[in-house]
């Protein structure tokens, strides 16, 4: 049940891909040196590989309880929450200003990655106190900021995001929540909200709640929701706690995974009103929502990696262990079962999935960095607008695979895998989740199709596909027999997603529904593409390095070979999934709801 | 968390496409007029829609339990179970000599999905003994099959299959159980069983263990093993029950799904031997059990399709029901979920799939039932090849698109869909064992790359390959919009399919490990391009049907429409397929163990 974080190709898509050291040249980076990167990262691999990762297997036998309006969290999960913020690793992307450790999104984002790998229910506590902060930072004033901000960056204070309503899940313009102004310009709050992640638990001292909620007489739909800060317990003007607040936990769910991560139904103002503060301007609710949902986005792709990146280090360990029949090409004893040449297709499909999907979040994280930091506004505006066209497929790319992953991993177990106390179930029944919070996979490929290509008329996404030309062009002129094989399955490829980004920025007017039909299987056309890019660059890279003798050869021929399997198994889908979407929309609509 | 039978469907499919008259006119087949098809599927239908279905949700929460050696099973079961073998389903194809009803397999195979579709856990117990029976019918002695085969025709009495050890699960050379000759011709047996399905409960009288076991000085490997009938308790010659038989239940698994099937740990012999009689001759016992596993193999492919077509009802019921977002056409309200192009995608992915499975399974199903009954010995060869071709695409491909239709289903629930109320997730844990046991989808695999296509030099492969062709000609000919699209991406698929069989036909001996690599693929795109090739004969029938002004035109108008999906969403698969086996093993190997 033990995880051992990835760093060496970690670092490699750091260093090699994702340019870390361009970023460290940056305003505001100068920290993110690339030895103490790697120092952060050994230390966030040992957090989480000895404190969270042996934490996960029992918070899912023994899950976080509720009684009473009180949620007792699983054994554990308070003294290592404790710990982690001790440690400061909630705020290593946060401003220094308010206690964080300022550092780029790139360095963040492998912290994320494995701390997920050690627990997702663990892990979610401190993702959604990123989207707190986050928050706050973007639409907060100067009082809330000072007051909030440091105990959030410090994991004192811990927060949630309260979106959804059992009539509003997909479509939030269906939020029912009033707020209703009172004297002392605060709001009082009403409203039932679900779903609502460590919405009641014990890990902290106060839990900062932001609510989406109407005032009276907002506009109806989207345009009329307004943000709100709601705290478990009031805040006296220093920072001290005061009385209990008006929002009640009234049951949590029983879920098919990440049992121990608490999700709760909250209950705002059944006695009166739960005071709230308006955060930002009335009826920007969404507006402020959304740039933390692009951060939470981002966070739950990195959930996906996490785990499929654990799964896939079980997997190998069962199939190095397992002794069952003989080599195909042998004829001694039984042999482990990684020798078996379907064992092995089964590993290099979760090996180079997780690869490539790593390698593609962290290339976005950069674009982020970039975006924020560059002293070049254009290419700020490029990389931001590159890194948004990345959000939904990090998110919904990553999440997609691991549950192909995860699943992998249960048939690598046999008879095995389908008992829990093998543990392999379990990262297959808390992967379930990722495709759908958040934004279901539906959601973020609308997102891709309508504000991050149509809107661009495809600008964007032409342009990603113009810089992997260029990796294209490199692979050809190589010479080298296993990046001419990548080089034929990638410019394929990679003219298929040519061929639908026009078709969708091209049909949208005309046939909506049509383009919409195939929204999904444009998204994963989209990872599929890019990641592939991002595994070709890698095979370039690994065959550079092992022309100059670089140390560690077996590293760069893994990450060679590994790059051949992803094209010569994922990039060859790119014609298929491309004809689904130009032509298979006519079968996709053609029964009415009343013929299902 | 109801189910409605899909008779409509399943009686389309034996009339038009398994030729349902054809087999009716077959000797020993009489009984089976499209009449007495229709009302006995009738009477199954409700059987398993009012008595069974409603058992699977409870079932679930309250599963089979343990207690010093006895296992009591759900509630509600022993009754069902009681009910189900007055009314005879166990015995709907097994020969009236014995109690049953003699029916043809192909009348049998929707029976079975039905009760798979109420409740894969109740349905494994009749699933088991129809293997034993099966078993005894081919190689039991004609004492055993006059003690043994009316009970458990009748349902008094159930069976078991024990395969499993510890150390071999796949592997069965590695059998260690033994069986030592005792002075009255019977065998004392020792060794202890795992996974074994229904290997104790209380809902029948006696049940009647199949064990492979080693003689004393057998040979070793697979050519070493026996099979052996162990009863739970001794049977007297007049069949009345005697004593207990050392053979215990010693624990059963805490599982990911099926949780209401009990999955024992069986020991036998610790206190001096089980009891047990061998079956047939001796060494031969893998040979038997393969008679009875290509029967449990078959069923678990139906048992995929059984759960598949309970998630997809599940999931249309959800989506027209919840209300969320406006249609994108329109600017009206929110529409319920169905009329959103993504989710009519998801709800095409999970129908298309399972009626190209049922379609084939039942195809399969009108093989066998040729392959016994016919007058010509050549026509009953040719039709025993194309089933034995079929049973590895039967059970590995309609199980694997189970595991993807159930995980669709949990994401057309949204949010909801992770609540473990909701009921799609049992479908989600329940399925997953289903690409495991009777053999993983690799073990069906090398199968049929082994046994079913290098064997006969891809002979059986081909002949089904060329009937498809004459399909995509008619296609071709009909010039219907609809249908010419099928024929492109048909005629396309099935090119690929027939390059594959050439392929591994024909580098077996050069490069096993390569041919090997690509098995599970292999048997991926045999399963897309013969279940595409049925969505296109159905699409055919509907297309005449409709010309002819049936009535109905609804259904038939949708069944065009979801072969064009399947078409446009599945066979269009084919090419990237093939170039994965083809091309892809290169990759698959390229790391080794210690590279992982």
């Amino acid at each position: 049940m033990s995880y051992n974080a990835p760093l060496k190709d970690m670092l490699f898509v750091l260093n090699e891909l994702a340019g870390l050291k361009q970023i460290n040249a940056l305003p505001n980076c100068e920290d993110a040196t690339p030895d103490t990167v790697e120092a952060i990262l050994e230390e966030n691999a040992k957090f989480a590989g000895e404190v969270i990762a042996p934490l996960n297997w029992p918070s899912d036998q023994a899950p976080s309880s509720w009684k009473d309006g009180q949620v007792t969290t699983t054994k554990g999960f308070k003294e290592a929450f404790k710990q982690f913020a001790e440690a400061g690793w909630q705020g290593v992307q946060h401003p220094t200003e308010f206690g964080g450790q300022g550092l780029p999104k790139l360095v963040a984002t492998p912290c994320l990655e494995m701390l997920n790998s050690a627990s997702i229910s663990f892990a979610l506590c401190p993702l959604l106190s990123d989207g707190a902060i986050e928050a706050l930072l973007t639409a907060g004033s100067d009082e809330l900021k000072a007051i909030y901000l440091e105990k959030l960056v410090s994991g004192q204070w811990t927060g949630t995001m309260n979106l959804t309503e059992p009539q509003a899940g997909s479509d939030l313009a269906m939020v029912r929540s009033r707020a209703v102004p009172r004297d002392d310009g605060t709001f009082a709050v009403f409203g039932t909200k679900i779903y609502i992640t460590y919405g009641e638990h014990d890990m902290a001292e106060n839990i900062v709640h932001l609510v989406l909620a109407r005032t009276p007489n907002a506009p109806e739909g989207v345009k009329g929701i307004s943000l709100f800060l709601v705290p478990k317990f009031l805040v006296n003007a220093d920072g001290s706690l005061g009385a209990r607040n008006d929002v009640h936990c009234v049951s949590i769910e029983h879920k098919l995974g990440i049992k121990a991560s608490p999700t709760a139904v909250l209950q705002f103002g059944d006695n009166g009103g739960a005071i709230g503060t308006l955060i930002g301007e009335e009826n920007r609710g969404l507006e402020y929502m959304f740039i933390m949902m692009n951060a939470a986005r981002f966070g739950v792709g990195m959930q996906g990696i996490g785990i499929a990146e654990r799964a896939y280090q079980k997997a190998v360990s069962y199939a190095k262990d397992r002794i069952q029949s003989r080599d195909l090409a042998g004829s001694a004893g039984p042999v482990a079962i990684i020798h078996h040449p379907d064992v092995k297709r089964m590993l290099m499909t979760m090996r180079a999935q997780t690869e490539a999907a790593r390698a593609l979040a962290y290339v976005a994280a950069a674009k982020l960095d970039i975006a924020h930091n560059h002293t070049d506004a254009d290419v700020r505006k490029q990389n931001q607008a590159v890194y948004e066209y990345l959000v939904p497929i990090v998110k919904g790319w990553s999440t997609e695979m691991s549950l192909d992953v995860t699943s992998t991993g249960v048939q690598v177990h046999g008879g095995m895998g389908f008992i829990e106390e093998t543990g392999a179930a379990q990262h297959y029944r808390d992967s379930r989740i990722l495709t759908i919070y958040e934004g279901t996979t539906a959601i973020q490929a609308n997102d891709l199709v309508g504000r991050k290509t149509v809107r661009d008329a495809g600008a964007t996404a032409k342009s990603l596909l113009a810089e992997a030309r260029a990796t294209a062009e490199q692979l050809k002129a190589s010479k080298h027999a296993d990046l001419v094989a990548i080089e034929a399955q990638l410019s394929s490829a990679i003219t298929a997603l040519e061929e639908v980004v026009i078709y969708v920025a091209g049909n949208m007017k005309s046939d909506i529904k049509a383009v919409f039909a195939g929204s999904v299987p444009y998204l994963k056309l989209a990872g599929i593409v890019l990641g592939g890019w991002q595994m070709a660059r890698a095979a370039l890279v690994s065959v550079d390095k092992l022309n100059q003798g670089a140390a560690d050869a077996s590293f760069y021929q893994a990450k060679v070979g590994t790059a051949r399997f992803f094209a010569e198994h994922y990039l060859v889908q790119a014609q298929g999934l491309k004809t689904s979407i130009v032509l298979g929309s006519v079968g996709t609509l053609a029964l009415a709801a009343e013929q299902f």
